[in-house]
């Protein structure tokens, strides 16, 4: 990258901090936890969210901002379930930035307990980006390989928690949970590791406790 | 975007063309079919080139040029194949850029068939930029998705052809094949599509022959 570039990329990424804190704090000051989801197209953000918003119907009030480059289609399949969606389309970028969530805060109601937050699918660009979040989950799926931690670590590195998606299809692929688990913890050791299937509902107790209990933990001050 | 970021991005993708056109002319003195491989991340790449080392062993002669933002591990699988690798490791850098292509030509040896270039696993940014080949294609697995042409447009817009990977999986898969092509020869009409599964072997005999196919067009001047 030459000098201009790097200055460029820095003022962003500066700029993205200040506005990320913003609503960080405003989500903190209303008590409602914000979640990252990042992983590559297909690994199944929008299956779990809508595994999520079945789950804690009745229970639990969640909102969901929706990031895709192009298509209404996934905040369409999250208002089929009953929850709020907005959709950002990027028009070619290939992540969500704070400002972007910023313009939409305003809208999402008060009273609710999650706001989800589902990027652009891509396993690079996205990690870069803080957007206000207390809790990022980056999503793996099986048929994409237990070599990925490694080959594209910054995902991993900034995320929470590892979620192990498609837990399904692990009769047919060559694919070790294990394996790829203990890539990504030797990346980052504290990452909490979740195996599911959000189709057949895998893990997801564990997974929808986790997140509950990061809610109550910013609720009493613990965050 | 600022003004500023704009025009940085402009001039990184005007000197890029230029390198790029560079790489092209080069490439085609000396006879060999340039192709780059775009994908999200475990679409299938390294696996689609270590089945194609296998099939034109002793009738044509390959190199491999490895993106990958950290490790050496796919440059590896494709020298255990008998074949000419180098690893590009772009340190966090989301796409490979014609600049990196180039410093690597001149190592390449003069009497090969086919240089392959597997890009970083995005399905986003590499789209924008041209590495000097002939030949693109994108790569879409079943366990991705249907949807995906509509909402990552660019990667289908730029390729040649689309290859529909993983096709052993789809008895297990939500994955309609001929909406996926659909989809993506309505942003691209003289996309060609080819249905593979590179490890058992279905759809590979097409696919080899559209590449032997462009590498005589490149030969015979009808490039």
């Amino acid at each position: 990258m030459t000098t201009k570039t790097i200055t460029v990329v820095r003022d962003l990424l500066a700029t993205n901090k200040q506005a990320a804190a913003a609503i960080r704090a405003e989500l903190r000051s209303r008590g409602i936890l914000g979640v990252n989801l990042l992983s590559s197209p297909g690994s199944g953000k929008t299956t779990l969210l809508e595994a999520l918003a079945d789950r804690f119907r009745g229970r639990y009030r969640l909102a969901v901002i929706e990031g895709d480059i192009e298509t209404e289609r996934d905040a369409e399949r999250i208002r089929a379930k009953g929850v709020a969606a907005w959709q950002i389309t990027t028009g070619g970028a290939c992540h969500l930035e704070a400002r972007m969530i910023g313009k939409v805060l305003g809208d999402v109601p008060a009273e609710i307990d999650f706001l989800f937050i589902e990027n652009v699918g891509n396993l690079v660009c996205p990690a870069s980006y803080d957007l206000g979040e207390d809790v990022r989950l980056v999503l793996l799926s099986g048929p994409e390989g237990d070599d990925k931690p490694a080959k594209y670590p910054q995902a991993f590195l900034s995320a929470d928690a590892l979620v192990l998606t498609k837990s399904d299809l692990l009769p047919y692929l060559p694919f070790d949970p294990r394996k790829a688990a203990a890539e990504a913890q030797a990346i980052k050791g504290t990452l909490k590791v979740f195996k599911i299937s959000a189709l057949c509902g895998d893990g997801m107790d564990e997974l929808a406790a986790y997140l509950v209990d990061a809610l109550e933990r910013l609720r009493s001050g613990r965050a």
